[in-house]
This record gives C-alpha cells, structure tokens and sequence, in this order.
C-alpha cells in the first residue's frame, strides 16, 4: 500500500512553491500518495497552520506522514523537526507549529542529517530560502521510505511550543462564567472558540446565555445566544452557540457570516455566561 | 486498479474541513484515489455545486464514486443520499446538489445505515455540524469499498430536485426568440447560458443576432452579437455568442470580462433573438 | 509504477473545467497519478504559466508528464505541441508557454492526429472553447499510456518562444551595474528577479547595493538595500538583497510585502549598483 503524506503549507497556489515539494517528494519518495490539506494558510502564521493539522491529521489511517511548512524563519538557526505521535509522523520547522502534537506526549529530534539537505548539493544554485524544497521534503521522503526518526537526528525534549491561553471558567449563580477565545473564524463566518462544550452542560441550570466578545467592532454590550444542535435549528438572524465538529462552543448565524456582522477576527476574546 | 472518489465542497481550504474529510476517506477506504473538483463553491450555494458536478462528472471513468458535499441543512432531518446513475455512484445531502442526475434516471437511496455515522460512536466529542467528516464521507467509503447502496439505506423516489425555469423558445419573423438565462459566470467572466446550442443554428436566416440581459447594471437597451466558433475570432471589445464547452450558447468577449464589462451575475435572464 | 501527469491551468477553482481535465486523464490513462500544480495562473497570462512550469517541472521523477493549459487563443489555429525534454514530457498550446523547455533544447512536434481530439466525434455536443479536456487531456493520455510523440504529430523546430528580455551588467566604478526586471511577485510580496545571484558576487568590492525599481509608486530614487542570506537576517523594515531559491536575487523585507510597501508588480524594471 502506498504510503501517505499530507501536505500542508502558506504556499499559496500562484506560485511555483508547491509544485516543487510535491515534485521533491516524489522524486525521492515514489509511489507516495499525496494529499493536499491546504496552501492558504496565512502567510506565516503559525498557529493557523497548527490548528488545521491539529482538526485535519488524527482522521488519517495509521503509518501517514504529515509535512507542514509555516516557516518565517526559514535559513536561519531554527532547527528542522521531526516527530512521532502514535503512528503518525510529522514533519515542521521547529517554530510551534507541531504544538498540539507535542502536548499530546510525543518524541521529537531535530533533524541534523545534512547529508539528506539538498542545499549543501554541488550545483545547488538556490540560496536559503526554500527550505520546503530542499530540506524538509527529503526529510519526509526519508521517513515515507521508512527510515526511524532516530535516524535523522537526536531526541530533543525543548521542542518550541506556541504559548496559548487556557480557557476557564468560574462559577457563578446560575451556572458558570466561561471564558475562551475565538481560535478560527471559519470560511462560513462562525466563531470556533476554544471552550469545551461539556462546560455548557455542566453549568446546571442555565437555560439561556448571554455573550461578551471582545474587540466586536459591530455590536455593543451582551448578546443573547439561543442554544441549539445545528444551525438550521435558529431562526434567521437570531445568533447561536452550538457545539463545533471538534468539540467545543461555536457562536453561529443561520447561512450568514456572525463574524462579520459582528466585526470579530481570530483571537477575540468570548465571555460566555447564564443569562 | 484503485477507485476514484472525486470531492466537491463549499468548506474553501483555509480550515481544516477538507483534510478531515479526506484522511476520513482513506481511512476507511484505504488506496482509494482522491480527485479534488473543487472546494471554492460559494457557501452554502447548491445549485452552483450541482452545476459544477455535472458537468465534471461525465468525464470520469466507470465506477467513479462523486462525494459532493455543500450542505446548509447539516444536522437537521433532511435525508442523506446514495444515488446510482450508470457505473458512477454519488454521494450527497438531499437538497438538491443531485438534480442533474435524478433527472437523468437513476435509482436513489435514503442512507439510514447509522451504525456508519462516526457521530453515534461513543467517545465523539464533536457536535452534529459536519457531517462531511461524520456521514458522508463514511458512507462514500462504504461505497468504495463495495457495499450495494441497497444495503445502506432505502431506495427513494421524491429525492429533493432544485426548481430550475426552464429555456424556451418562440417563433418569430426571421427566426425564433430564445429566452433563457445565465447559468454560470466563469473564470474568464464568459456567460454560459442554458440555451441550446442547436435552438441558433434552427433559426434559420437570420445572419446576426441581439441580446436582452436582465439586470446589466452597465449597458441599457439591445446588445448586437457577433456570432463566432471561439473567442480568438473575436474583434476586441465586440462581444459575442459561441457553442460553449457543454453544448449551451454563452456569450463572450475576447480577453476581457464580459460579465464585468455588462455588470451582469448568474440567474440573469438573457433573451437572444434575430437582429 | 503509475505514471505522473502535472497539471496547471489558469481555469481556477470555481468552475467544472478542472474536473473535467481530470476526469478525462483518468477515463484515457488509468493509474495516473495527478499533481496539481497550479490551477490559479491569471487568466491568460502565458509568461506566468511559463515562470511557474518552469521552476516545478525539474523537480520532478523521471518520466513525469506535465501538462499546462493557458489557452487565449483556444480554437483558433495556434498548434498543439508536445515536447520532449530529458526523460520529461510536456504538452501545451503552442503560444510560448513551454519557451524554457524549448530553449533548454528539446523536441518540438506539433500534434496532428486529430482522432485522438474528442471535439471531433460524433455526439459531442460542445463548441471549439475547451481543449483543456477535448484535446489537451487525450494527446497527454496518449504520452502517459506510453505513445512515442512521433506517432502523435510532425516534428517542428519553429515552437513559438516568448520574446523575453535578458539581464545585463556592466562594469562600473566599484562593481558591476545589473539592470534586470521583476519576474514574479511570490505570496509574500518578494521580489524576485532574473538577476543571476553569481552577478552580485562576481562584482568584487562592493560591501553594499543600492537598487531603483521602475515604477516603483510608492517609493522614489534609490534604496539602499542590506545584503542577506536569509529573510530572518533582515532587521524588520530594512529591504535586502538575497540569492533566491531559483538562484537568482531577490529583493525582500522581514514579514511583510516589499512589493505593497514599494508599489511593485511583476514586470518592473530593476536597476542594483555598489553604493
């Protein structure tokens, strides 16, 4: 069975970028079936990038390698990362964007094999700046031909993870005050938050809840929320909360963006609590 | 031979919905070979999925399974739905996205299998909003695989159809009137029609042709159309009409957005009758 | 091992047209493996499809077909060529977009085997408007199922080639004057251009590099630029100089676009001397 790679970059699909890494890959990985997860991950941003691996990457079948490039500081000493998360393995620049996978107990190396760096080449005649190209492709094609990470680097245990703050919540009469985030706002104008939804059932007693988002450029002051199970379940123009496909709150408008009519970016901050 | 499951959604490919639904795939349906159509339908825009699949699908091998999901009823009663229609089997939620080929005859079935749904599954901490990842792409899988559709569900007969105003035509002196409308503003801003290609050629006499357009917010009155074979036959800025690429008139100016140039979207009514 | 077809087009990713390559490829040449390179090439713009190809393409195993459909003059009487070049294969209209193949030396035919066209069967119901599927697809089924391009059409040596022009340097006080232009503007607003890196060395001397940019809007005279190896080296708002991943300079800034900062695009001329 051919292994999998799943490709994930802030490539964008105007240039040559990602024709390159798949090129690579196949070239020194043949037979690989390649999956696109996305180019358009905004350019150099980390954590978007770490979110959608962390939603996309467990739904893959055992033995897939997943190469993710988010790389700012490409060329620089930043080191090239490889890890083993069960039986998927990753590959990212060592920059946070293997967080979750790292919080979720995992080995790291740093890759350190330069024989395998297409850059130190004779004839190379590219500078340091494509490193998806020349190093991280034959990283992964390495792993994919089944080489063990051990192979290509030492263990580290100081892999740079992304600081993220903790949602909480605080009891209150009534119920429970929580308080997340907005960590995606998604291509139909929802607001995934991170609070765990069982938050929401735990907090007894509420029937109702009002919402506090911060930085809401449109709306002043608490919203009421009508909770529902899906999004044809709230009348047209009435905003919800619902539990999201990765299991915590999502504040919805029924087929319209509530980002927008609310003027809410990634990262806001969301009070949610009994009404 | 692996088989080939093609995918189309409105998810775009900034989140992580597209990579779920494919890991979920070939997951549950190892070696099957992805073909992306596209994931850039507007949100929650059926009839454009539905246009877009038929014309793409025709074009595949036999034994072609078709995941199409843009689904705005995610989590409500409405069906999900397996339809046969030749050697291709499609998969999509029951609004309409597969009125091309119920139209074309083809038996359909209810999925009612819901020991398939990996939202039943206990230990599921996502909600009932993406059934993408949760149904669809498991009963595609089962399909794959090679399941019967009589063994997932019940076979139906008033599987959802879009309402779509049929084109017409009506004599008149020195040929025939065609009234229809703009089905489809494509990449190039050409308007692709629902007229048949064949009404222009059995208007017989007449040499050259006008055009009404509803809704043209930038040009008022009858439009002259030069009536060419390609769009390199075009004088520019002189629109004109050609046989499109599935057989419908579509009106075009060489190198240049027509559909900007007039202001005109999809669903605008066109009237094309002998100058 | 399945054979690897590439494919870029400028049909974007909201219509039918991709799918319909697609499936066309697949129906004629089973066991493909697709690639995507790019299907967001501007519409029309040869030379960008060129400057894409040309940087993915020898990436690429052994065997790999590429084809690459941007098409203006669809229907008219511009050839359809296939070009051998190593143990590469590409196909395309001829209108210069494979000029780097071409000049590379290689082999030209000009395909003439009009039953493979599926424009020209019986039933079909389409107009002269999408050879990416009527013509293209099959003449590069025909290649992948292993067809010798003499059997496909005549040998021609008059290809037509994009008339581009070439970088200069002359010698100066201090170094070398190099007059070049911009040939893309990658994702994140870099700069890059047809400068060969090794120019900038071989102009002994010159610790530092001033740089005018025609048409440059936002920005006038000239700019002193810090040389670099790598984009993190550039202290945040200081614009560098660097060798980029094809091997030729680029000019850019930390993090952000220098093309918006100056008021850049594609096409300027660029002038860098010794300070």
């Amino acid at each position: 069975m051919a292994r999998i790679l799943t490709l994930l970059t802030d490539f964008g699909l105007a240039d040559y970028y990602v024709g390159a890494v798949k090129g690579t890959l196949l070239r020194l990985a043949s037979g690989t079936q390649l999956v696109d997860l996305s180019h358009e991950v905004p350019a150099g941003d980390v954590e978007a990038a770490a979110d959608l691996l962390a939603g996309a990457a467990p739904t893959f079948p055992a033995g897939t390698v997943h190469l993710a490039v988010v790389d700012p500081g490409v060329g620089s000493a930043r080191r090239l990362l490889a890890v083993q998360a069960g039986t998927h393995q990753f590959v990212a620049p060592d920059n946070g964007l293997l967080t979750p996978q790292l919080r979720a107990g995992s080995e790291a190396w740093s890759v350190t094999r330069t024989d395998l760096f297409l850059d130190r080449a004779a004839g190379h005649g590219g500078g340091a700046t494509f490193h998806g190209r020349d190093r991280f492709a034959p990283i992964a094609a390495a792993l994919l031909r089944g080489d063990h990470p051990n192979a290509l680097g030492e263990a580290i245990s100081d892999a740079v993870r992304l600081e993220v703050p903790e949602p909480r919540r605080e009891k209150a009469t009534g119920g429970a005050v929580l308080h997340g985030r907005v960590v995606r706002v998604d291509r139909y104008g929802n607001l995934v938050t991170d609070l765990p939804a069982a938050w929401l059932d735990d907090a007894a007693g509420a029937a109702s809840w009002i919402a506090h988002v911060d930085g809401a450029s449109r709306v002043s002051g608490p919203i009421a929320l009508r909770r529902v199970r899906f999004y044809d379940e709230l009348p047209p123009g009435e905003p919800g909360v619902l539990v999201g496909s990765l299991g915590t709150l999502e504040l919805s408008l029924r087929g319209e963006s509530l980002a927008e009519r609310w003027g809410v970016a990634r990262g806001a901050g969301v009070r949610i609590e009994p009404r």
